[in-house]
């Protein structure tokens, strides 16, 4: 990271001032006064190999993030959500937020819920199959709802600490299963006496943490699959057997990176409609000024919360 | 393995004997002299979940083969190819080799030709693809052949000794790296060199060494697929890096076990369509005797052979 | 057919007798006095090319249906159900009902809930798509739930009686258009004005009447998808487009043909465990004794329910 | 069409003049004196609903295509081929030409090669699969050669006159069908001989015929494919039947709308390797001057060329 930066990279607000006419997708003008949000990926520049060829713009080297690789050294400075102000370069992916949805809800989602949609896209859940989610921190819980809105019958969703299970249950998980309470051996026992031994037909991480990975493969039924989500950051290495955790069991892994403008758009349009349903505030566990900025990243570091929002 | 055990899981022979009206999979009537093939995979139940609700019956926990898993202790005891004569069970699937494809030809396929089409079945190629096969005994050297006929516009084959990596550019491999000659980071640095430096599309690996998994994630470009049908025994564990090597990349893996009907069928297919363009004699380096059988064994053991046919 | 037959191909009943040793999928006995239906399509013979190459073993030609191609004539007579007895041929695929799903409560899926799961498995639908169904009936109402389930946000019922559209509402329907009182054009205006002037992310076409093809596939949007499920008899030709509704929307058709224990077993799962969350009973209008078979047919013909049950 | 217009939209030339900085897709700058091509489909917005939600940059609404739907009324003026000088806009996506491939080896491609790979990447071809190719025009001729270099074991090329038949011939299909000779039944019938019966596992439409849509339905096999790829322009509508050729055959038709980058630049890079095989001159019937134009038409109409080349 191109340090100092101006932290926050998924942001909603209002346009103070714009410049020239901006259409939306839908080929609606933005005008001041809108409230709107923006695809915080930037300068995927649809003219090279991974955009025009292999079709994967996560991974054109060109793209920068608003918020994580974009430096405050550079005029205009501005390039970051935890601030009064943010600049939008041109060509950034404006999306306006429909009247019904407020703010506050849209940020419920926040970063999460497009990462979570991503991870989903790459799931395939067929109907009826049996889902177990490792993590249960903002990306793991809007995948245990995902989940059962795109197939799943029952899901499993494997974490600490208990406050955030407690919070998975009563998003629907069927059981919740404490990483502090059983060890890996157990759990997966667990997901397997759940799923009449066979181990879960989808299993996706969203931990960060290397050491998921072979007990996420272990719990896993033959010619199932894996996601991988969560693994944002090196944090190291670790032992899988390819024979017992891979080839044998015919399974398939999937990497997910970044998300683009489809999973965006898709978090608006999904929170729009289902925010009758869901309390979308029970995903805000605080909102902190500004100048709390540093307790918040406390709160998260120690999981005193589910999430965090940060206003101006 | 439940020893004593007669090895020898793929097989040609004629029909002696039949016991009443077998038919094939045209619906023609299977006669004595006619020469014949059969799936070595035997008792798949079609009637438990992996046959019937996840369709994936290699991993139907009933299932036998010849050769491997049924013993000689049992009646009708002759249940493996390395003999003069093999029992074949009521509801073995069985195949008539066509006129015009020699036995031995057959034989140049043997097991490794439908593991192949499994794995590029698995594979998926893309047209124009450059695919990376770790491996060059008979299922990387066949895995090479069918790359290109099944859209792949160059291939790459790594491994060992030189004896067969000159086999596989007669084959068509566009390039050949010697892992004898060159380090891990060295194949993986020709790789990209050959592939405008990101990586091959698909890798496969065929070589039943663990330590091949990061060298051949490695090796395989961002958004890329990586394909493991060599791991077939359990070689122990090896280390992987989640971050760099799956969720970063946005890779898929995918293992391949086993072989049913339709690979088999497609195999004596193939071969009879291409015995004019390949000479399939290539493949056999040497035809032993049933009494030699373990020196057979041995040139495996030291790689002398691509492939040795047993002959009763 | 082959007249005279039993008909009632769905069916639910005791065990009265059993011959012999007869597992269920997970390997459990069947045993008299259980509660048990099974998988009407009976003698795929595992052992063509469509059941083991092509692996589309519900166009085996071998395959036979309880009440529909067994004829009453041949012993042993009782392949039918509107009957107080049925006969189960070996090697029928039997399912237990679970203790906690009533016998009703499962005939409320019927035949219509496995065909419309079979629909929703080839549609493929992506989260947050809005999905269109043409018909409601049965098999339309259980895709209108099923499509929401597997991903849809939003979707809209097109059929009659407005009896059955209520039905749809009631079942989650977020639009339904009535044929009676829309001509063609102005229903693809409606999806069209429902889905921002683009057309359904799919349409699944579950009606039975050729002309609803040129309609569907004017109401579907470009690059999306078409189910064809209800063509279940040959109601002669139609008129399409081949530039304008296929070539240049760039869509995808996909026919939908029977059903084979994977749905059978997904239909039993899904009602026992989702039968609290719906009313099962609602998709049942009347219960009829067997001599009043002929008027539940009539009340089918006129369209005056949504499902009659046949009891002896 | 805005008429007038200056024709060609598929153009190969050498780079007089260049205005800035333009880097090829591999990072690479365009300088004048190379011998470039260029993506004929230009303003694809990447900015609305096709292009970032459905990523279905074929049907973006902003599409235009040089020598087309740019009018020579419009300044530049020069936006089609048939001229001596072209003026790229900016943004148009240029691509080098390989120095061992000659403009006019890169001319054997042209339109039809980009579309072909297009067709091929819809068809997604088993290995070992029977395809049938209806039109023997530039498009159907390549179709044949990608078919069998990406899976197919077996080709079936249907069409007129003779001499394009020869041509399919010498390109390796199997078997060729002369429309001239046989009726639409006689034609269904010589498909499914070849395939024992069954009808072909994928056909491939390139002929511009609606009539063509029943025809190609019944010559493909149960749960196969029917790619729609010869229906650019409206030639009205034509009959099938729903229930025998989609529904009970459980078919799959894709249609095929435009090309992309990944097209052409796998034309390139497919030309490129494969000359050594192909003599790509006898895809080009007559080479003709610009002033010959009205004549070269003439020749495409009555079906007397394969391919004619128009050079300044």
């Amino acid at each position: 990271m191109p340090y100092p930066i101006i932290p926050g990279h998924v942001n909603v607000g209002e346009v103070e001032k714009i410049n020239g006419n901006v259409p939306d997708i839908n080929g609606n003008t933005i005008r001041s006064g809108d409230i709107v949000t923006f695809l915080d990926v930037n300068e995927t520049c649809n003219n090279c190999w991974y955009c025009l060829v292999a079709k994967a713009s996560t991974r054109c080297p060109h793209r920068k993030v608003y918020g994580i690789t974009y430096s405050s050294k550079d005029p205009p400075h501005l390039l970051g959500g935890w601030a009064e102000k943010i600049y939008l370069k041109p060509n950034v992916k404006v999306l306006k937020i429909p009247k019904d949805l407020k703010p506050l809800s849209f940020m419920a989602g926040g970063c999460a819920l497009p990462t979570a949609i991503h991870a989903i896209d790459r799931a395939d859940i067929n109907f009826c199959d049996t889902v177990a989610i490792q993590g249960c921190g903002p990306v793991g819980l809007w995948i245990s709802i995902l989940a059962k809105l795109c197939g799943a019958l029952k899901t499993v969703v494997l974490g600490s600490p208990s406050l955030r299970l407690k919070k998975a249950k009563q998003l629907g998980a069927d059981i919740t299963i404490d990483i502090d309470q059983f060890n890996s051996e157990e759990r997966v026992g667990e997901v397997k006496a759940f799923t009449e031994g066979r181990g879960a037909d989808v299993t996706i991480e969203a931990t960060g943490s290397p050491d998921s990975l072979p007990e996420g493969l272990e719990m896993t039924r033959d010619v199932g699959k894996y996601i991988i989500v969560g693994q944002y950051t090196d944090a190291g290495n670790v032992g899988i057997n390819p024979h017992r955790h891979i080839n044998r069991k015919h399974l398939e892994i999937r990497g997910v990176w970044g998300s683009d403008f489809s999973h965006l758009y898709r978090a608006v349009k999904f929170l729009s409609f289902f925010q009758k349903r869901y309390s979308l505030k029970e995903f805000i566990t605080k909102i902190r000024n500004l100048d709390e900025a540093q307790k918040a990243l406390e709160d998260v570091e120690k999981l005193r919360t589910v999430k965090t929002i940060i206003t101006p």
